[in-house]
C-alpha cells in the first residue's frame, strides 16, 4: 500500500510542572515543529489544524481550536477540536491525515496540549475523573487507578503471575527516561522501589502510576508527494486504524482484552500491508504498567499473559528485539492528556529519522504508536516508516 | 462539481426543556435517523461515528464519542468527538464527509447532542461562557448576550438604523417555528412585544436571544455514489467550507463582520461551483437577531448594513424569495449547542426531500447551511441539493 501522508516537521516542549499556560504551551511545540522542517515551513503555509486537548480544569472548555489557529499565527484557518480523552492525539493525527487525502494540498497541523498542574488537588481528582463511564464508574468513586487496579489484580490472578513484570515496565520506562531531556521523571528506580511503593490501587502502586504533566506537542504533515519539498527525511503514516468499546469496564466480556485497540491494530496493518514482524519499535499507551502489559497482548507481540515473560526477558528495553516506549512513555515522560498521542509521534519521527540521540533505537524503519483513550473506549494505531 | 458524500436519513427530537438524559436524547435521534431510511439501514450498516456535543454541564466531558457508539448500537467502530462548541455539529459533518472521501464505504453517522437545562441557573452561566474567550470576555464577565449586544449596538449605530429589522427577525423566526413540531418555541411574538421585552444587552431584548434547550439530532451519509441502495431521494453534500477566527472579538480589525463566515462561504460556493443565486433557502446561526443580519451580510447576500432592509422587505420570509431558517432557527427552534449545526441539516433533509409539511419552502432545490461557533471564531457553511 502506499503512503498516506508524511510528518515533514514535529515539536515538543517540556513535560511535567510548568510554569507556561497553555497558549505559551501550544506556542513553544508549533514554533519548534516550524523550526524543524529542514527546507523551512512557515504560518503560512498551514492550511488546515487539529487540536487534542481534553480542556483539562476548563482553560478554555469550548471552541479552544480557535486558540491554536492564533498560537500557530495561522488565524483564519479552519481549526478543530479532537477530544477522545487521552486518545484525542492518535485521532487527531487521524482527522490530519484524512484532510489530506480528502485533497489538502498546504500543511496540515496537528497538536496537543494539556495544562493540569494549575488545578487544586480536588478539582484534579474530578478533572481526571470526566473521560470514565460518568455513572456506573465516576459517580460511583472508581478512578482510573481503580478500574486498571481491577485489572492488573484480575490479570495476576489469571495468569497465576505475580506483580515482577509490572515493576519492569516502570523500571524500564524510568531507564528510558532519563535518556530524554523532555521526560516529566529523568531517573532511575530498582524494581524494589516499585514493589514496595505506596499502594495506590492494589496490586498498583505509586511508581506504577504515570504523573499529571504539562506538556505540548506538534507535527506538521504534508502530502505524502510533496512531502520532499519539506525535508529529505520525511517520516510516513503507512496506516492507521481505530475502533471503540463501552466506555464502563463493566459492559465488557472481559476484563483483561481491549477490544479497541484490538481492532484498531487490524485495520493498521491491513491497511499499511504490514506483517506485525516487521515492526521495529513500539510506542504504546501505558498510563499504567499494567496497560503496557495488555498493549502489547492487544497489539498482537504476545499472547494473552505472555506479555510479562516477554517483558522480563528484556526484550521490550530499549536495546531488546522489540524497543517499547524507547522515550519513557507516559510512565516516565508524563501524561499530558491531549499532548499524550501527539508526543508518540513525535517520538516516532524524531526515531525514524535517527535523531534520537542518546535513546536512539538500533535499525529503526518502522514504527507503531498506540493511543488509548480512558480505559479503553477508544483507542487508535499508526503506522510509520522512514523514508 | 461532484457531489461529496449524501445524506441518506436523519432523526432529530423535539428541542425545549426534556426530561431524558443525553444517552436517551442521542438515541432518539438516532433511531429515526435509521427509521427514516427509506431502503432500511441498521446499526451493522454504520462503518464509524462522530458525536458533536460541548458536554455542557459535564455529563460526559471526556470520551463521550464512545457514548454515541454504545447509543446508536455500533459498539466497535471508530468514534470521535468533534467539538468547535456551537460549530461542532458542522464540523461533524466536514469530519464526515472526509471519512467517505477518504474511502468509507459503510455509512457514517453524525449526531449532535446537548442537555442543557439540568445545569443550576448559577452554573449555567458558567457553561454558557466557556465557549467565549477565557482571559479577555469570559473572565471580565462578558456573556456572548453581551458580545452580540456590543456587536449589535455598533451595527444600529454604523449603519444608522433602529432595532425594527432585529425585531423582524425574531418575529419572522418566531411564525416559523408554530409550523415546526420540534422546535422549543411554537408560538407568534409581535414586533411591539420584541421591542418592549425586558433588556438583556442593549439593543438585544429577551426574544432577541435564543433559549437554552435539551435536544439531539442525528444523520447517517453515504458515499454519493451508493446513496440510492439506501433511498430514492438521498440530499447530496456539494460544497463544504469552514474556518477560523480570534477567539476574542477584540483582536479583530472589525466588529460587525465574522470573517470566518466569509471564508468558510467562500470555500464552499468555490467547491460547488455553485453561484449565490441559486441558492433556494438558507439555514443561518441565528443565537441573537443579530447575528441573522451579520450572517446573510457575510454569506454574501446582502451588502455591510443591507440585511436590515432584506429582512423588512419579508423577502427572508418562508414564503419570500430567499427563504432564511423556515424551521424557527436557533432563535425559536432552541439551541442545543452540540445539535444545533446537526439539526440545520436535518431541516435542509427534509426541505430538500420535500418532506417538511406545513413549513415546506416552496422551489426548494438548494440549501446553504450555516454554523457558527462562539462569537464567530470557527464557522462552517454547507450547500447541499436534492436528487
Amino acid at each position: 500500500m502506499g503512503h498516506r501522508a508524511a510528518i515533514v516537521g514535529a515539536g515538543h516542549t517540556r513535560f511535567g510542572v510548568l510554569e507556561p499556560g497553555p497558549r505559551a504551551l501550544l506556542r513553544s511545540a508549533v514554533s519548534a515543529a516550524f523550526a524543524s522542517v529542514d527546507h523551512g515551513a512557515a504560518p503560512r503555509d498551514v492550511g488546515e489544524a487539529f487540536l487534542a486537548s481534553l480542556g483539562f480544569g476548563g482553560w478554555q472548555i469550548g471552541n479552544a481550536s480557535a486558540v491554536l489557529g492564533e498560537e500557530a499565527g495561522a488565524v483564519g484557518v479552519p481549526t478543530t477540536r479532537v477530544e477522545n480523552a487521552c486518545a484525542s492525539g492518535g485521532f487527531a493525527l487521524r482527522a490530519a491525515v484524512r484532510a489530506i487525502e480528502a485533497g489538502a494540498r498546504e500543511l496540515v497541523l496537528v497538536a496537543g496540549v494539556e495544562k493540569m498542574t494549575d488545578v487544586a488537588s480536588a478539582r484534579r481528582r474530578y478533572w481526571l475523573g470526566v473521560s470514565g463511564d460518568t455513572e456506573w464508574e465516576r459517580l460511583a468513586g472508581l478512578t482510573f487507578a481503580g478500574v486498571y487496579g481491577l485489572i492488573a489484580s484480575h490479570y495476576l490472578f489469571e495468569h497465576r503471575l505475580g506483580p515482577e513484570a509490572l515493576a519492569e515496565v516502570a523500571v524500564k520506562n524510568h531507564e528510558n527516561g532519563t535518556l530524554n531531556p523532555n521526560a516529566h521523571f529523568q531517573k532511575r528506580v530498582s524494581r524494589e522501589e516499585v514493589l514496595r511503593s505506596a499502594r495506590v490501587a492494589d496490586p498498583l502502586g505509586l511508581f506504577d502510576c504515570c504523573p499529571v504533566s504539562d506538556g505540548a506537542a506538534a507535527l506538521l504533515l504534508a502530502p505524502a508527494d510533496s512531502a520532499r519539498r519539506y525535508t529529505d527525511t520525511p517520516v510516513y503514516v503507512d496506516g492507521l486504524g481505530a475502533a471503540s468499546d463501552h466506555l464502563a469496564v463493566q459492559e465488557r466480556p472481559e476484563l483483561t482484552r481491549f477490544e479497541a485497540t484490538r481492532r484498531a491494530a487490524d485495520e493498521a496493518f491491513r491497511g499499511a500491508g504490514w506483517d506485525r514482524s516487521e515492526v521495529s519499535f513500539l510506542e504504546v499507551h501505558d498510563c499504567f504498567t499494567i496497560a503496557e502489559l495488555l498493549a502489547l497482548e492487544d497489539l498482537g507481540f504476545a499472547g494473552p499473559g505472555e506479555a510479562a515473560a516477554l517483558t522480563l526477558s528484556g526484550a521490550t528495553r530499549r536495546t531488546g528485539r522489540l524497543p517499547t516506549n524507547p522515550d519513557g512513555g507516559l510512565k516516565a515522560k508524563g501524561h499530558p492528556i491531549g499532548a499524550t498521542g501527539v508526543s508518540q509521534l513525535y517520538e516516532v519521527f524524531l526515531q525514524l529519522r535517527r535523531a534520537a540521540g542518546a535513546r536512539q533505537v538500533p535499525q529503526a524503519t518502522r514504527a507503531l504508536a498506540h493511543n488509548v483513550g480512558g480505559a479503553g473506549a477508544t483507542a487508535t494505531v499508526s503506522l510509520l516508516s522512514g523514508g
